[in-house]
């Protein structure tokens, strides 16, 4: 499995465009402190031509961009996109679908929860359906054959798994919270028997997930917060971390404490908020991740596993 | 009137990220030939702190960030962003509103047959309640003191005024066509008497849009397409120019021979689609343009009226 980190912010990315926070100003400043991040995307691929992203966000153009474009004989439209796959319904996850219309028919992997969010919150389906159209798969809850929208298999096995969260905040006044609202997928390459997972979003770190996840050689995970009320701390009228459905990275019950005991051999986290502190390079809070063994992540990065 | 062109593409963004046209091409072996662009956003401002946006792209996060961010006493969230203006509602020209979901409440100018589109069409009064929430304002149809979301005028007069167009095609199977599905916007700096026109989306030059469009100093005007089947020409199963309202650029009856004859001293074209030939800097095309006084707009550019 090829998988690169093509987005590595939360919602609003960094700098987030209507933010002068302490990080905001450093990453708008530049150099090493604070590197910039667009919206979180994670693109894996069995062949390191046709790419499927966990997440479109509302950035997925210049994402997509920055993945090679593929040689198909010359005809004129052409990606190296298969295929979406979708851990929640929440807007900076799901946005970029509709910036995808001017493909082939979307294949969209998504829980019967996020797809409905998806189609009734969002009417995309009705609008998608005006341009390319889009094919909805069930992630399976045991590993199968990941296939693009061509149907040509990926040669890498996918499932999904539930996730402790809450449905997106545009469905919180219609929709009951579903068990499914929100997963993270686990991706095997059958030749080396490599396992990645990839968890944009976790409310809670409770013993099923942390047992899926403690059977892992890599892993990407929810990094939005680093603490509770970190919005509020810093002067913005915002929910709390886990009314938002994010279990904060710091403190004592916090995730770094868990993930770091996890026998993976890459951890890294995704999807982090502007507000973090371990954004900043030199600051307390990346020197716990790091000495904890985990990466702060950035655009660009790459694995292999 | 400051103006700022913040993206002068069409849908898709140039390069595109499905393209392998030879503009496409170009564009991603960089050089002088072909300059990337993002998806068309005019910025307007009457005293050069807070501005308008007119049409709120899938890219607008990253062109507000290309905005000065304001100092207003501290505040962790703040903004340049005044308002927007929209001037149809075209996927490519609205799909930001839900972007900017993170600021203050959104004001957002819009005829109502923009704004039954953006709202039964897309959901996007609804989900946006659920974040910000929207003011809606209605364009005045003679100049008209420009207002931001805080209630303070801007210093600049604007009207709304009826363009040849169609209705956007997530709402064909349902919406009559109506005149107000696209307009034009026209600001008056009533210090200098300056005056601009901006319509990114133009489906025909009739006599009384000729007419609003030589009162003025600056013209910035939809370019989409050079030739009404350039999409088909090119390899691309897609509806032709004149089926997707943008009346082409060249040919004996394409807007280049009416938009030279204007009195305006700057004329430019904005929104310009990927496999629109005048997009590179050596072409033919590009040379007719220029030879007609006409401008090919770029990320950037800048005016004062």
């Amino acid at each position: 499995v090829e998988v690169r980190l093509l987005g590595t912010a939360a919602g609003g990315g960094f700098p987030q465009w209507n933010c002068a926070c302490r990080n905001c100003q450093a990453a708008r400043a530049g150099g090493a402190r604070a590197s910039s991040r667009t919206q979180g995307c994670v693109a894996v691929s069995g062949d390191g031509r046709r790419w499927f992203l966990v997440g479109a966000s509302p950035d997925v153009r210049s994402q997509v961009e920055t993945l090679p474009v593929p040689d198909t004989g010359g005809a004129v439209r052409r990606s190296a996109l298969a295929g979406v796959l979708l851990a929640s319904a929440d807007l900076d996850h799901v946005l970029g679908l509709l910036s995808l219309r001017e493909g082939e028919r979307l294949l969209v992997h998504a829980t019967p929860a996020v797809r409905r969010a998806v189609c009734e919150g969002l009417s995309m389906g009705k609008v998608l359906s005006a341009y390319c159209g889009v094919s909805w798969a069930e992630p399976p809850p045991t590993p199968r054959p990941l296939a693009g929208h061509d149907g040509r298999p990926s040669g890498v096995l996918y499932q999904a798994f539930p996730v402790p969260g809450r449905p997106p905040r545009y469905r919180a006044a219609v929709a009951e919270p579903d068990p499914e609202d929100v997963v993270g997928y686990l991706f095997t390459d059958p030749r080396t028997g490599g396992r990645l997972a990839v968890v944009p979003g976790v409310g809670a770190l409770d013993d099923g997930l942390l047992d899926t996840l403690s059977r892992c050689d890599a892993l990407l995970i929810d990094g939005t917060f680093w603490s509770e009320h970190e919005l509020r701390d810093a002067g913005v009228d915002a929910p709390s971390a886990s009314a938002m459905g994010h279990l904060p990275v710091g403190g004592p019950g916090g995730s770094l404490r868990r993930v770091a005991g996890l026998p993976a051999h890459t951890k890294i986290y995704i999807h982090i908020n502007n507000s973090n502190p371990m954004l900043l390079d030199d600051s307390p809070e990346r020197r716990d991740v790091e000495g904890a063994g985990v990466v702060v992540g950035l655009d660009g990065m790459r694995l292999t596993l």
